[in-house]
């Protein structure tokens, strides 16, 4: 008997995207759909789509909700939902941050259920395990799906931070993003004319990421690590490169960091593999659910860097979402 | 009574673009030029190309001779070139490092003229003056123009290193370069397939301009810095971003460091605009001689980003070569 | 003394290449540029930007006012700007067609001023003179710049139309343009998540374009040539080709239909070049005023293949509007 | 049981979207994979790939081998596999034209088994059957898989020429393809600074694919068919659309020639769409196995547009191969 599962959003490039996965997933049901733009239309599984004022209905229809919907929608929607007996995964950033205040400064609006931040469970599956996590997420009624350059900075980051490689100071990640990754946006930031043969950098310092990057390096290495972040929107449609720069601790080898970094992921995951860091491109991982980390030391300057590229619609957004549902069911985890 | 050039090597991306701006300089006259490729062709200006195996000759109808070919190309013909009396600007890597060893290492051929190294004057004429630099070059026999990525990251870092704003640990760049800056070259990894819809890390902490920001940084700060770089490949034709970033000293101030960045390029030059970090994009400087840079400070991590963009075939090549060669012949900056 | 030009709709992508043409050219002197994307900032030359609501204001300060404009403001402007005594050159289609009622069908709205529609003059330099055509360009009132589908179709087809070398029935035009073609619109359809990696029909056989090209193709003929016309978008942002195919009259001899066309451009202008057809792309024409022309016959099937490439920016928008506002002005062609 | 597949030339674009269909539908296996690029290496269902020097071998390891190979490999190949009992499908142009004079003019080199040319059954699985055809697929020893522009060509002229509703007179073929229909050539005109941002026209009239259009026009039709063909690149990687022109027969009801075309492919295949002709575009089909038709009559002129989209790797190549595979083993057609 697969596990019953609606989607609030599914008309959007992430929706659409778990849609898919959720629909040809044997272990999985697809049962409702919620979506303005598409309603009366059908998706993945031949699902009727209703419009979104409708979704508190979802609750009836399914055992786990995912919301694809922006984070102001989410933050009123999940309290409600979790209100009838459903359990929600949410793909936007509002459940993200367990501190208000921090939820505050980066996201800019009042967070109308803040006991829900510090109870939401963040689904990063391939974070190492750190005794304090609590609910596990079998149980869990709520989870927060990463972002996407989250996920890319914590994956190349994390396990450094874990083995006690970086010395303690700020460490720096360069984003590179496709334009999906701004989701379906009407602004002329993201007109063909503008984005084409073209480069930008926004929210130098201030992206919401980053304190959802900092979080969880704190929790794999016990301390605190400033990160400072630098985004770039690219010309592509869908893909995502973190670049992460930071300096070795006094006492740490060199030569032991890039096997650390191996054996962090050897066991863990599927969907995580170690490569050459030269070889790292986002061919490799578009349209798939798997995220690529390399590194490499920099001897002379006693430094690293690391890279991740994924694919921000798939581990950067759906696919992992889907990997979370899957763990909240007690599946196990499988390629897609 | 104009001043004579000869270009080698006109049919490449930068060689053409330095000879259209020769040639509309009133001030500069171009006088010969060579190439396999358009042999028998004629150039910008009406000159008739010819091939480049009567380079030599070159020196016969110019005063200034720019070499828009491979660094081994170069190294073999400027010592001929200079022997007949010509000046010489290279656009390869051949003179821009002073130490054979290091050339060595990152060029991974011998040297044939050594001791020109040494001579050869390192043209990046927004770089702050110092004392000991010399000849200055109106005098200089051989001027080496960058490189694309070396001028974009030494123009990000150098007003910082030389104000004394950083620690004196590792600084690191995340270059991000258009197509073009690879050259003409036929290699799969160039073709459309493997371009579009991707990005690409390559040369990770090895590539030959890491030494060359170095000696630049040292050069205006008097200390050593050591640089790790990470290049990557965009799907765009044309332009170059690099993003660097740096920690604090700790007796600096972060209120006036972006301030020091501003005052640096108030009064250089027409070709260094210092723009906010965030309006940088590769579209306001393509097919522009101009650099644009901006600085931002993380007050919470005492950390740095500066970031500059540029035209890589103009900044990062021909402009940059035009601006040199204006001024080895004593004339002024202007508007190309 | 320079004569002197205002624009109105300078922040479009056409307004801003021609205030570009203008103000670098020594006889034209900008003295005027409106738009309220702009308002209060500066073009090409320093001219600062006023509210488009003062436009009126135009007539005093320029002999002539470019209108880069929507059609339905174009078609209210104009006869405003022309009681004041201003020539107008409009670079919309609201004066391109001289019939009210086929005018409607294809732009949708009233004329506010059908009078002006016979009255203004097609500028299309290079289209062949005919006896009846009044008044003169030098003492045209209103000049309607061409479109930039029909300029390229035009070009391609004129030659072969003037020589009577097609057989009568309908010629077929398959266009293909780059996005800037459709201006800065923000609509979903021109973001780049849409247009990257896609190509697109729209406005088969019913696009506004279609009613200029047959009128012009019967002018240089003296008889009524249909056009069956399939545009698409391509994700380029500027450029643009038409690819146009026709069958042989019954009497015409192959083989000199394809020096017909070379003839037909080869004394004219500085600005139609014809290139053996295999060669046509559009990197040879982007940034210049250069319309490409190419042809070709089908012996075996006694048909016909021509093309035409063309700047949509430029010849097929801004540097035809300089072409004709030198030649409203009585100034010889020349190269931008 | 399922059927044997063997595949040479697995490591080419064609080639791996083949192995990724046969090993992943049940009712077929994928048994031998050749290449020298990927030799050692593994493709889609764990199969290793020999050296294509061993191609031979094949034949005892599956009972059809496709052939992803260039058309002078495949002329030599195939006769040897079919001399050893296998039965072949290719995928170049090997066998796509009965009549060898006519094969030599288009593909320029002598086939050397010229009697194969009449045997083989040329596989395009919608195109409308007639009397004549034999031998059924069932029983082919050797199929001609078509080219992409051909497909996409017949797909959309092939129910107006079955229907009678075009003059007799030439019809004419504006093809757009992306990159990847000329393989993984490495090319000048292949990289990326050449593609981007441009569009070109190549091989206008005489491109091979004109003699397979006109014959499977000539199949349907009973009449022979003229075809003036205007190929041209575009910046893509994959996506394939021809437009198609023609004038309509004098006794031909105009009202009648859109629904002709819809009954046309109303029941023959789950590949084949006939969508509105303003939404036929390249995203709707990349990575599917589908194509999308749209028609439009012009009723001023008596003329008829129809185009065809179709992603070139798949409908115009392997999944065209996997249908036709699936046919020559008796199997029912049915979605990817």
């Amino acid at each position: 008997m697969p596990k019953t599962v609606a989607i609030v959003g599914v008309s959007g490039f992430s929706g659409a995207e778990l849609a898919r996965l959720v629909s040809s997933d044997g272990e999985l049901a697809l049962t409702g759909a919620y979506s303005d733009r598409m309603r009366g239309g059908t998706v993945a599984g031949g699902v009727i789509v209703r419009p979104q004022a409708d979704a508190d209905r979802a609750a009836e229809e399914a055992e786990i909700i995912a919301l694809a919907t922006p984070a102001e929608v989410s933050a009123e929607l999940a309290p409600r939902l979790l209100a009838k007996g459903a359990r929600v995964i949410d793909l936007s950033g509002a459940f993200r941050l367990p501190d208000t205040s921090v939820f505050l400064e980066y996201y800019r609006f009042e967070h109308p259920e803040p006991a829900l931040l510090a109870e939401a469970h963040y689904g990063l599956p391939q974070l190492p395990k750190t005794a304090g996590e609590a609910p596990a997420i079998e149980q869990a009624r709520i989870v927060a799906n990463p972002g996407c350059y989250a996920t890319a900075a914590i994956l190349a980051l994390a396990p450094l931070a874990s083995a006690g490689a970086l010395d303690g100071g700020p460490v720096f990640v360069d984003g590179k993003s496709g334009v999906t990754g701004a989701g379906r946006k009407l602004a002329e930031r993201y007109l063909f004319t503008e984005v084409a043969e073209n480069v930008s950098l926004y929210r130098v310092v201030d992206h919401q990421h980053v304190p959802e990057i900092e979080l969880a390096l704190r929790r794999v290495s016990g301390v605190d690590v400033r990160v400072t972040f630098a985004p770039h929107l690219l010309p592509i449609r869908r893909g995502l490169i973190t670049t992460c720069f930071g300096r070795l601790g006094p006492s740490v080898d060199p030569e032991a960091v890039e096997g650390a970094v191996r054996s962090a992921y050897a066991a863990s995951s599927p969907f995580v593999r170690v490569v050459p860091i030269d070889t790292i491109d986002v061919h490799a991982v578009t349209h798939t659910p798997e995220a690529h980390v390399g590194v490499k030391v920099d001897r002379r300057g006693r430094s690293v860097v690391s890279a991740c590229a994924l694919d921000n619609l798939m581990k950067g957004a759906a696919s992992q979402a889907w990997e979370n549902i899957r763990r909240m069911c007690g599946l196990a985890a499988r390629a897609a």
